[in-house]
């Protein structure tokens, strides 16, 4: 079972919100400001256009709360399901704020709920299987740890953040080094004890000689499902296996029943179907121009 | 026709490069030092694993530039159609920064490609009608002005870049100024003259209503295709018609053909298929290792 | 008449306001901290030294906001007019943060007063004629929008931000293009129809080129007042007309008088005479040491 | 005779010449992307339109140096005097780069020269007499060691650089410490050797006062000629005498002449008139299109 | 007696704390995430785990306040002593803020402390002589403020603050100038009157030298103690005299005692011996899970 | 055996370099300013004051980079040792910028040196054993990758990086959730595969359950050598054991001949000695001022 996502530090995404505000507001919302008296308040709501797994609601609140003035109360917390036509989070105050932050709360909370619930897809359909649903680093750029937390709250599980924190033995190091053993074994050689070692490999040879220079995971990429089984029947108790490459919805459970333990799948981040959600006004109170 | 796209000033874009690159790296690619010496030099090229148009090739590049001893040859320029399997770019230099910047090229290459190519099937769906396909502000966070590059490189058409620099009255504009009316005159009095005011409107007449204000546009969103031609069989010559709302591949070139001027598409930037690119190694030169 | 002027989002001036704060504090007060005990407390107020019009009360107000401690209260509202000796701001609180912001306060105060001060009497000296006095990119590098709100404040008009958010074909870009005609086509052609295009013209027979290519607004820089007339006899139902260069108190009248529907002057930012405010101690309350 | 002005380090003021070419850039010169092929040469000159003293021949460049593609040729050094007329540097390169950059460019060396050429007639108004000319803190927020430098080409004597490189006790602190002696005192023990310490006295028992407590400097505000007179004539041999307020072209030499050694005027930097310059385009190489 | 010490604004260190922070936490503290529950409660102190002289409180709080949710209150403030085992401050609040900030604020204030206790050292090896121990520019890059306030928290008195706040005239300027008289005179020259000029010499002849040209303080580097008493003898009513170079614990007070004003320590900063500061869980309030 | 140490990006510490540069270089050098024209040129060597491992050339190097003008010679790689009087690179060209940079280049190199030459001792002293010396959070903040890479160049190996890239379950955590197991099986199911989880026990039945629960690691935390070799007999095959507390050079060779297999060292970073390097000028070419 995946572990509860936990949203990363807030100092880790708020400037990413800032740039995005600026992005938007420039010099300012030039229509809201001709339009309505600075001291107009509203009452809006955020709902769910189609049904959806929520993600991103800190995230999106955090976008009115650098613009002031707004209440924000969250009716849906993150990781839950919601209804077409349910609201998410109910916003009370500033018109002027509500308007200007319209978009890029809209733009957040879509992007972090399309990621979630299309991750919920691939954990559903392998569901008893035990096995795990992994991201990858084909994230949009700048977002990789909102993108991570997203895949977590859908149910999946995180693989390295980066380039940084777990070795990833791939066929063009395998190459460079001259071979499985002697890449793995300097892998293995350089690694201080708490980095995880894995090994990109195309074939049983290849799998004995990674797991026999040290390898804690093997990654199998681009396999056919039968040679996924013969590997998973062998391996799948002395290491860690992860399958990878061209997996869909329409194949997953069948890769997940090879007896590999995780599937990394590039698409719940880059190929994520949007998801639509939506601000909708509830009443103009005070409204006395 | 639209004009040609062109690539927003280096220092725009550059630091999101340089984000997306530290949320990669962090403290350094540990993989790849372990196993290659640092002297090592790899020839590569990054290619096109489906047919798309090519957008981003400089942005990406960027990224080795920040890195550092690589030579980086663009094969196709942006606005290029490729085929799957061409090469789209040629890299030569440290196997250490290739490695380290591959993943960030990448991401890269790949957004701006696919809003290109997704932009230039809507474009090719409405040729010979004249009518322009527009951007939304349903873009990635942070992403604004690479984004709107990619549409206009995929022969689209940008609407505003943010809430200043053009009006566009809302519907809830309209119904926190009491109408239609109210609201126009107000965005009119407040622009100055070289800002474009466009309104949202339902009706006959509320475009009426609109353009009496003063407005210089109209943008009809979510009407049917019956409404769109009275509208604009109407209002045609007197204003810039904009249509939007559930367009699609499927029916955009009905809306087109209803005698509006453009139609925004939020799809655009929100739903983009991915388009997969890859760095294939192509020789290892002085292997010494 | 000029829209009401809107304060700049505070995410767009207060990094400069932190930054005008930390070149005059650098590394403390050493004065203050030397003779004043921590605890201090003082009552000031800010005063006008001469008859002006307010501007950049929560400017200055934010230079004591960053160093924490004080009470500002607005007497005087941004736009409002203040007579020698007159207290636009009451302050209290720790002493050592009302002396250390003194200076930068009242910097910026001053800046922004000195604009709308300016810009007024050239509003006032076009006085119902209905034509808008309008401002120029030629700010104080760094504070653009500040400057263009306190023109605002002082009753003008702002022109386009900065080169991005309206076209304005000069002299030189006619130069290059070849002509008139071949300039604003390609300007027309290439702007998203959101755009404004404003061409200067020197004569008759390029704004009627201008017109017939396109243009929105035509700027007569540096034209006599029997040009301008002319000019705008014939032009002024067609478009926007802006005269410019060497406009002073002393020929706004005349120019406005012309029959054009505004005068852009870069003296309302370049020139505008400095108007003096002073901080005023009013009472060291518990003056106990 | 004045030190030889040394422009700060690069590294101090470059970020603001990035932000005032940003905020007129925006996402880029929609005008000149539209009208001239990218590849388009031109070259220009930035010509003095009266006479002034050159200065921020440099920080103008740089302006260019961020856009790139410029190559920038200075005819005369900061300091040196140019008629109106002549050609301050030659540009040649990028015509996209000139044109981006131009009003950046010529807000920056229009607001150093400004500051230089003002500086200098106060400079040339007590030549013989040996007195300095002296800057202090009322300059534009984010520009203080920019307008520091400008002061001191234009042949000034620079002040303290903020509240924390000298200890200037003014009489605020001394209605808080209960007087003179009291407020010298403590700066004097809590001043490092090698920090000023500078009092504002209104008299000559005051000033008696501040010398025994430890003063270096007396600041004499808004006294008369024939006070400063008999403060110099008491006190000259002592300490550093330097007077202040309302000190104008009209009166400096007179306040000069009283025996004072150094006067300082905050119009140097907040009233500097503004000074023309313009760029003017020389030539249109390779004009093919 | 040294003046008290005085914190260097928040707004100068506190970006080094987002830092500090930061770089420990990257994507978050993934135990305390994994292991307690996001709302569990805990009331800890920070203790010293060995005698000490208090520094950094607020900036160690500070690591706690970036992360929000955590009251601190401080048991000792800076500059007083504690024993081992004292608490010297208490946080009651979020568990995963305490634990996720405990090793910066750790950090920060053993550092802090460390040199305020080593400085205390040498200071009270001096007490009655009148001597100051004078701090230098041997601090950690980043971080001079901060320990020029720590030094000033143990009874130092800062140096400049850096190359910019006043003239030291070392043996390479000398030699560059080809004289003491020569490097002296061009200082003195150059420097505004409230710049101190301090000039390093190594003989009787060369202290001739400078104080003729103006010298307001002498810094004999690597002096025996012999050389410093004649020295002594001969200026110390004449010029600040500042001995450094070689001094430790074991001859502070021999150096104290020929007779110079101040001694100048590198090993302030550089050497200071680590002082131990530890977290310890007081209570986990409403343990529940 | 160690691997051998890797730079951090350039990028990762450059920005850490400019702000030691600017602080410590303000508004300029202004001693270098007046005594030396701005084109002399020097020649000049960093040179080893004591026996150590040099580390930081890159860095130290960096200052001058920043500044320009100045040649940089590596004479000694990072990991080399060099005796006192060696020098360790040569510097030639702009003397303005050699002498600004002296101090900022200094610190740098002297702190990596300081932290690489106290590892290497403690490396060497258990040298045969195969036991790792391991680096702790106890990092001077903002400054930890490269404390790190010190380390690493000592001969060290490197913990994590900080609380995101591998688990450490502390007494806290253990106390907070009620016992070993229940942390521990906490810990392990957050944990993605790639993460270590390292848990610190006081005692061979908390090692039990720990490695029950699917430890990767135990910390051993200030245990006597008695109760290490015990633990390590029992458990050093199943699981990565390490030492950690009071351990200085008189005694890890004894805690690593208890048969742990690395022990971790607060003061490789907290209380390295400060090992002495000093530029030198070697000539003074061209002298002819």
């Amino acid at each position: 079972m995946a572990p509860p996502a936990t949203l990363p530090a807030r100092s880790s995404w708020l400037p990413a919100v800032e740039r995005a505000l600026a992005e938007d507001l420039g010099s300012g919302d030039v229509t809201t400001r001709a339009v309505l008296p600075e001291d107009r308040r509203v009452e809006a709501v955020i709902e769910a256009r189609e049904p959806l797994v929520v993600c991103g609601q800190e995230v999106a609140a955090a976008a009115f709360g650098l613009l002031g003035g707004v209440e924000v109360e969250a009716l849906r917390g993150d990781g839950e399901r919601a209804a077409a036509g349910e609201a998410l989070c109910a916003l009370s105050g500033s018109a002027h704020a509500i308007l200007a932050g319209e978009r890029t709360a809209l733009n957040l909370l879509a992007r972090c709920s399309s990621v979630a619930t299309w991750t919920r897809r691939f954990v559903d359909a392998v569901a008893g299987t035990g096995v795990a649903i992994v991201d990858t680093r084909k994230t949009l750029p700048g977002w990789r740890s909102l993108e991570k937390y997203a895949v977590a709250t859908g149910g999946g599980v995180n693989h390295r953040s980066g380039l940084y924190d777990a070795m990833l033995v791939k066929d063009n190091h395998i190459a460079a080094a001259g071979g499985v053993t002697a890449a793995v074994k300097a892998a293995r050689a350089a690694a201080p004890a708490h980095l995880w070692v894995q090994v990109e490999v195309e074939s049983e040879r290849q799998a004995e000689e990674a797991l026999a220079a040290g390898a804690d995971s093997l990654l199998l990429d681009n396999r056919s499902l039968a040679e996924l089984a013969a590997l998973a029947a062998r391996f799948r108790e002395h290491c860690v296996l992860e399958a990878s490459g061209g997996v869909g919805l329409a194949n997953v459970r069948a890769v997940a029943e090879t007896g590999v333990h995780r599937i990394s799948i590039g698409a719940l981040t880059h190929s994520a179907p949007h998801v639509d959600v939506a601000l909708e006004v509830a009443a103009w109170p005070g409204a006395s121009r």
